[in-house]
């Protein structure tokens, strides 16, 4: 019951003036005080003495000739693995600098303890800065010395508050020029770049420009978000999509409960994942809901708003024969952006709406194509206001404003009072609302991420003492216990691609979407249908850190290394 | 990894036909199955012999002359405690009947497991009928007989599906008529009913018309509810609140995480609690929120909206002041009907709307009193569209359908932005509107409401055994570990106070509102100045089933039971 207060940092004040309280004032849960005392676990290549061997040469996810053009540097360098040897390798102290990038997810602490805890181990006499706020914190020179006594309150606990975090890019000759000045002010050895798909290629980016400056500072990336959606071969999942996916679950569950329970509603649950649709696919592998839909699915059969509103309403048809009239409809927030004749709308109504007068009568709907204009009215009215008058700076209509779970209730409501007109329901339904998004976030990590997170970080030191640069932080052979994972760097040009913006070609890290013939969908294809009936409910739980169960990984990550669940 | 499948229950079939298949078919989470395997302990008074004995003779919450004219044959009994004894006491096999009342609450299937255990360990013989979908099915003679088998796959898991519940009251001469019949029919020693203040009212009635019918059957009642407001000196708390709590606070401390990360955003996060704000103020006590609404509060001190506009919006202020534009606000869901000036609007409404024709241009308004039209006017346009819109049946405005959350952020933006206007004020408000409810209701239940609820339903059978009636189970000594705690039964009509409706006077036990000068509320407002300003957040973390905390109770009881934390 009694909260312990942490341990005082003693006073570590930023290197840059003012002082950095941190969790310095906290008051920690039990168990937040019981996550900080628990010793993390490493690879035991990571335990003992160790050198890294270079893989063969690398390639790139795409267009291979551009990529080499964009990296002349960097482009073709192997993976490295981290293999046990004999002696201890040679090392000296390192100055070193982090950063957190983009939206949080929990155990972004651990892969920064992991770095932290290299450099004490294994380079004594190493400094490690901390960016704040971001990248932004690199070009404004904003920074902390992060100690032990600093580093410390943050093992095993979410968030991202030790140094904060931002979206803030690095892209004009300027902003280069400002982050070099950074590295060369800070004698930088090393900078880790934790983040997704957009801030490990700008992770590239920057170690390709200081290696072309001539500049001791190497670039190793760490792969994060909880959408799941930052993921190849060698890195087998990102960091936070465990956490987040069981948080959800765990609400998800508790609210089959309750529709099993009262018997009298449907629960729409929109999740995290605007680009790919992981979340929902883990979350329903998971809970077994009546239905969960799947963006890239819907986007692969060209499925209309309606073809998405008659399946579920189907089910909800064929659970009244049953006489279930309730169940639990999983949604990925980015559903819409998934189907076409929504794009076509919005970028009609973007059009008329800057330069057409939006008239009360609604003669401007004539400008839309026929096909619009249907898919407009059948939209429910409330929806066509939030279009109408939410739109962002640019005038643009914000499709991420669409409450898209209580969209599809509208439209369902809709479609059952026709087929009740028609003779073919009969039942009542109640429709409820739910988003989960920011509990997942920032959630205590769950063992499998700390521990993930830690060698992550610990994995990216090892690869800076070794003057690696251009790599993210490989670490596999996740589905055997931590002492057999291995840990490497993969070159971040091996995951790029191309994209044409602007008539030039930028470089991209293509996200991992929801593949329809990869083992994680192809279970949940297999069992939908009797989800659908039969009334399958799991309830996960609250998430253990000790006992049975509190070491297992999600069901995507195992299905993807060929664990039969 | 795994799920384990149930145990079968080798064909469980209802006395009164048709299969009952319970969670027959259900697989299980690794979490789920751990719980069901886990063993419950008993008070160590339930672990041995005990006799039952008689305290003083009791009155009444309030007007005990009325209650004894409505309760002639069971106003004045004793409370009644049981107590180690030398030998067994003499017991024989009993049929007893277990109803569930109401919303859910995690631990109602541990009630009829404590219950189940009793006779089975203790009557030997004995047959337990659960009654579906809550009063309704005593009165429709709707049961299943719950064996060993069909009661096992329930232990410790959430929701109230084993036999499911319902809102029906036993009100009429009819409805008592159906329930004595059911009663004889099924040759009842006892009833259980478990539910609310409401729902312990009827048992009483029950209890007595059973009296003065001269019929044997029993009536005991059982406290549920998470909100907490059924509880008073010998029921020191109702079961489900401890578990729905914490899962609240764990979501909301996951919350402040997320905004102590981003630095961006206020959160408004309406929580369960219509009646009472127990939950709000719970909560707040596990997390430290920037500034939690207390309704009593709020009703004590006649706030009007304004004020709790004003509230909120100073706190705001004052943390831009400090460099803090970011915060978490908890708001009880029943907060407006706390507020005297919104009772009187929503009368007012009420009236024209149903008279009197709804003009566009709004001279209607001119028929409200002026403090209500200006109340009208202060509202948010949502809002305000809200109250016109969504009418129920009868034509009334709709209180329960105000998502109070969401007006609060838009009252908040309007003060802001006069404030800016004055140069008051210059930060960047974003507000982000939560909703937690359905999920804490059917949980896993804690280690604490798992031992309650077993406790609560192991007693409720011994005290059926005894002969006795018209008592609600009643666990005390709730701050020691689990095998000092007290067991007996409290006299119903001694929690009861009457109302007069209909120009008759009705028992009703009174809901225990937040008390402004008992422990729990002294000391979130001796605190609430520092949160306010200062970051003292605590993320509690998701419930733990087993290490550090896992037994802990909520802050509520432990401070009204004289704990100093």
């Amino acid at each position: 019951m009694a909260a312990a207060a942490v341990t005082s940092n003693g006073g570590a004040v930023a290197a840059n003036g003012g002082p950095t309280p941190g969790r310095l004032a906290s008051v920690y849960s039990e168990v937040q005080t019981n996550r900080l005392l628990h010793a993390l676990p490493l690879p035991s290549v990571l335990r003992s003495n160790f050198s890294v061997v270079d893989g063969p040469a690398s390639s790139a996810a795409g267009n291979p000739d551009e990529i080499a053009k964009l990296f002349p540097n960097l482009f073709g360098q192997p993976s490295v693995s981290l293999v046990p040897a004999a002696e201890p390798a040679a090392t000296r102290p390192l100055k070193v600098g982090v950063v957190l990038s983009g939206g949080q997810a929990p155990g972004g602490h651990n892969v920064i303890c992991g770095i932290f805890d290299y450099l004490q181990e294994r380079a004594k006499g190493s400094t490690l800065y901390g960016f704040k706020g971001g990248p932004a914190g690199i070009m404004k020179f904003k920074y902390v010395e992060l100690t032990s006594d600093f580093v410390y309150p943050y093992r095993n606990q979410g968030g991202f508050d030790m140094i904060c975090s931002g979206r803030d890019k690095i892209e004009t000759p300027e902003q280069f020029k400002q982050t070099e000045d950074t590295a060369n002010k800070l004698d930088l050895d090393g900078l880790v770049v934790i983040g997704g798909d957009d801030s490990n290629t700008n992770a590239c980016l920057l170690g390709e420009y200081f290696r072309s400056r001539n500049m001791k500072t190497r670039v190793i990336g760490c792969p994060k978000t909880i959408d799941g959606d930052l993921k190849c071969k060698e890195v087998p999942t990102s960091f936070g999509f465990d956490t987040a996916c069981k948080i959800y679950s765990e609400m998800i569950g508790n609210v089959m409960t309750d529709a099993r329970s009262t018997g009298k509603y449907y629960h729409f649950v929109r999740l995290m994942g605007r680009a790919a649709s992981h979340i929902t696919l883990e979350c329903a592998l998971q809970t077994h809901p009546n239905a969960a839909l799947i963006g890239e699915e819907v986007a692969a059969k060209k499925q209309t708003l309606k073809n998405v509103t008659n399946y579920i309403t189907d089910i909800i048809c064929k659970r009244a024969d049953l006489g279930y009239n309730y169940g639990v409809i999983l949604i990925p927030e980015g559903l819409i952006d998934f189907i076409p004749e929504v794009q076509k709308l919005i970028a009609e109504l973007n059009e008329i709406l800057a330069h057409d007068v939006v008239d009360e009568a609604g003669t401007w709907k004539s400008k839309l194509q026929p096909e619009s204009n249907e898919l407009f009215e059948f939209l429910p009215k409330t929806i066509q206001e939030q279009l109408m008058l939410e739109r962002d700076p640019h005038g643009n209509v914000q499709v991420a404003k669409i409450e898209t779970e209580k969209m599809l209730i509208s439209m369902v409501e809709t479609e059952l009072e026709k087929r009740k007109a028609e003779g073919r329901y009969s039942a009542h339904f109640r429709g409820q609302a739910h988003f989960f998004g920011y509990e997942g976030r920032c959630g205590l990590p769950t063992n499998f991420d700390s521990n993930y997170c830690y060698a992550l970080g610990y994995g990216a030191g090892a690869l800076l003492q070794t003057g690696k640069t251009g790599l993210i932080s490989s670490v596999g052979n996740l589905a055997a216990p931590v002492e057999e994972w291995t840990v490497g760097g993969t070159p971040l040009t091996s995951l790029m691609d191309v994209e044409r913006r602007h008539g030039k070609f930028k470089p991209v890290i293509k996200k991992a979407m929801v593949e329809l013939d990869a083992a994680p969908f192809k279970k949940y294809a297999s069992m939908r249908d009797e989800w659908a009936i039969k009334n399958r409910y799991i309830s996960p739980g609250p998430i253990q850190f000790s006992g049975p169960g509190s070491d297992d990984s999600n069901h995507t990550l195992m299905l993807e290394l060929g664990a039969v669940l």
